[in-house]
């Protein structure tokens, strides 16, 4: 019965002179936030676009992102976020994919303008829809309707859209509220991109409360702890590889932090040294572990007070279930595992996908029997802490984006000379994992620049986050399984050393 | 898509191990908990029960009580509280009207019992009932299934059931929990009776959590203190009558009640002097007021930090929506209320109920352009604090139980000497309101010992908190509006004093 426009509407009545956003110079109250996203609705609408039509947004954050997350979907459209990263090909794909007729962008979008009938640059031409006050009707809007699509890659290689829907985010703004604590006092600084459902969820749980967002354009270790010391930053998610940095930015030159009361992290394994280094570094902060997905949207798990964890094997959980989900860690059979048995995690929730745009075999494979079978691999403690192991999908998280091998395999078995290809992550100090290809040639192709003519070869169709760091070239062909399937396993040991 | 299952499973995997309930000597793990809960649900359907049918409880609030709660919705089936208060005869209603199959008691039900197929005593029925294990498969559950019927009195004299869903008390428990910052820490100290949904609606956030519930089996101030000393109680929300007597027995005889984070209050109307009174006896602890209705599963707004208001204009409001629910105040006329503009107060959210029990007018009536009106009046300043002025339902709060005056007339109009009667609140120390009627009787019925008459007929039919403390007799008709309609404003300003 809620929908995103509630949210919204709570904000625009109760906090209407609260600050709601600071980008830079700019600060926003409620007031302004809730009238620009209710004009850059209704003017959207104007342009002849119909319910649940999608609207793409290509930018980095910055208050402009925040209207348009709180603006589209209130509206009744659908907003897709694009992940600045991806090269043009994979944005053409995604744009493609999900039908979306108008662009708000702030940047050139060269030929990926051309997948939509409306490009709008921000910040004039967006400025410029703004002044206009169509008066609309408001549409209709239904709890099941799909407020954004989220692409990840995925396991065939092609992105897909995650479908949130206005319930979805509504019950994860409940939950995250709930299991950060959160108040009308929280100042969150927004660092992680707004084009990942963590970066921009936690947004409504702020509307509803009142508290403030601060964005950064992008990532940068000086500038957070810069705006967390001027801006009394109470709340900070960074993934882990942000983690490190800013670590190390404190550490050499400390800023005050003591506002800061939650210092979290998700989205991609950490190692113990890194908590440890980071409890040093904000020794009076509360650090915080999560586990989440884009299909739940976010929030799943969560370890507060992680710093207490130190020196005990509760180090490295990422929390149990937070209120309102369900977790639980299967047998292949479809038996639940016995406390510490390793199996695939699945989630239950209010805040859990319909599924994927179009592509119901997808959704079929990713959700059965009430629950979303992630395809990490996880194994449970009594009290019902999750551990992260592995997971099943053959996917890669450096810098906390998702790199799903067979995309970057697929890339590489388009250019004639490689025979086989077989993509894993390996450790990385600074990426968590980096992007590692083992491929296999004839001894004719084999020459000194090969490997740096794949990885240009990449580069013209994946982004760069998902090119490999390094590629290992041989004559000889892969591991396999007797059916002819490439032992990833034995090449991830090999590379890893013998305790993984 | 969430139950009432799901918290329980959710404390089941999680919590098993923490305390959940003490009762007296007796402390509940929530293993314990939900296993006899579940167990309860299962041996009820083993009597034979349908999906959906309703299972009565007439009991003091106690681990039994706690257990009823969680086990009967989960397993279900409908639970329908009965208020302890109320005369068999209006029980005898209720019973008939709810169509409740079993009856769980802690007393002899008397009459009352005969409207049941099966009426099953606590301890001694019970505790036989939870020793049997049938093994029976879980039926499914709808988020939109009825899982209490709480009773109201009715502008229509007649009690109505107030259907609240799974999908009511699951978004309440996430409202409530963050309107009140709950966490895994609390203890709630569980005093207004469970038979109120604002008694045993918090159970379903602590469930989630791992909060501790201390139940108490009726209201006595020296108790509560006893119980937060000796318990480390860090919330409790007492009513408004109850505050008082806490007030004055923390004065009289301090206690340590120095785990009491939030001393909350809500069901009536209070006045200043009394939380003024409040803040001197505990003065390290955060008060707050709500309000809320059966209708809306309890909470509706909340002003925290009450105590800050203190000589401000704020003094006296409710409070602001909580996260998830809309208040407008609206004139008749359809058109919403200016600020510091008196209307009606209409109030949407997943907590709010869709209707009441087989009362399709009713509902009609109560539910429009999907707001529930609430019949109560209040103004709401231009920040969205809401300050709640009158009831349009001319109902009067006593100790916070509500008594609808129609219902005290109609049993007054029953006597043969009643030729007129009308039923107000006057304003009382302790009770907040008090009954009062006004009767018109020939000049040949008066007699001295006529009002202690009338009393005792109400005693027979009506719950002694409704029976008129005050009964005034006169000769003379009552004041009417043109159309004959008795001016019960007129007659209130003339009790209340020249101010109201």
């Amino acid at each position: 019965m809620l929908t995103l426009r509630d949210p919204l509407e709570h904000a625009s009545r109760l906090h209407a002179t609260r600050t709601a956003v600071i980008d830079g110079e700019r600060a926003l109250s409620y007031g302004e936030l809730c009238m620009r996203a209710s004009r850059l609705g209704a003017t959207l609408r104007g342009l002849g676009l119909a319910r649940g039509d999608r609207v793409a947004l290509l930018a980095w954050n910055g208050h402009r992102y925040v209207e348009a997350f709180c603006g589209i979907p209130a509206a009744g459209l659908c907003i897709v976020p694009l992940n600045t990263r991806l090269a043009p090909a994979e944005l053409i794909t995604i744009a493609r994919d999900s039908g979306a007729r108008v662009l708000l962008t702030d940047r050139d979008p060269g030929a990926l303008g051309e997948c939509f009938e409306h490009v709008i640059t921000m910040p004039d031409g967006y400025e410029t829809l703004l002044e206009r006050i169509p008066a609309m009707p408001n549409w209709p809007l239904e709890e099941d309707q799909v407020a954004a699509l989220f692409y990840t890659g995925g396991t065939t290689g092609l992105p897909k859209g995650v479908m949130l829907t206005h319930r979805n985010l509504v019950a994860n703004a409940f939950q995250k509220a709930l299991a950060c604590s959160l108040s009308a006092n929280d100042v969150f600084l927004a660092t992680p991109a707004m084009f990942h459902v963590a970066g921009i969820a936690p947004l409504v749980s702020l509307l509803w409360l009142g508290g403030r967002i601060v964005t950064l354009p992008s990532f940068d270790p000086e500038a957070c702890l810069d705006l967390i010391d001027q801006h009394g930053v109470t709340v900070f998610m960074p993934v882990p590889t942000m983690l490190a940095a800013i670590v190390a930015a404190q550490r050499a030159r400390p800023r005050d932090v003591s506002s800061l009361r939650l210092l979290g992290h998700a989205g991609s394994p950490i190692a113990s040294e890194e908590i440890e280094a980071a409890h040093r570094a904000f020794p009076d902060t509360e650090l915080a572990q999560f586990y989440g997905a884009t299909e739940t949207a976010s929030l799943v798990t969560c370890l507060r007070d992680e710093q207490k964890a130190i020196g005990s094997e509760l180090l490295g959980s990422c929390g149990r279930a937070a209120p309102g989900l369900s977790v639980r860690v299967m047998r292949e059979d479809g038996g639940e595992c016995a406390p510490g048995e390793v199996g695939e995690i699945l989630i239950r929730g209010a805040s859990v996908t319909p599924g994927y745009w179009q592509r119901p075999e997808a959704t079929a494979e990713a959700l059965r029997d009430g629950y979303y079978h992630s395809g990490d691999l996880g194994r449970m403690d009594a009290a019902g802490h999750l551990f992260v192991v592995d997971r099943k999908k053959d996917m890669i998280i450096s810098g906390g984006e998702n790199v799903y091998s067979v995309e970057v395999e697929d890339v590489l078995y388009q250019h004639p000379a490689v025979r086989e290809a077989a993509v894993i992550g390996v450790p990385d100090e600074r990426w968590g994992e980096a992007v590692h290809a083992i491929v296999m040639v004839d001894p004719a192709d084999r020459d000194d620049q090969l490997a740096e003519r794949l990885k240009a070869h990449c580069r013209e169709s994946i982004a760069g986050f998902k090119v490999p760091k390094r590629i290992e070239i041989q004559t000889e062909p892969l591991p396999k399984s007797g059916p002819g399937k490439i032992l990833k396993r034995a090449l991830r040991g090999q590379r890893r050393g013998a305790g993984q």
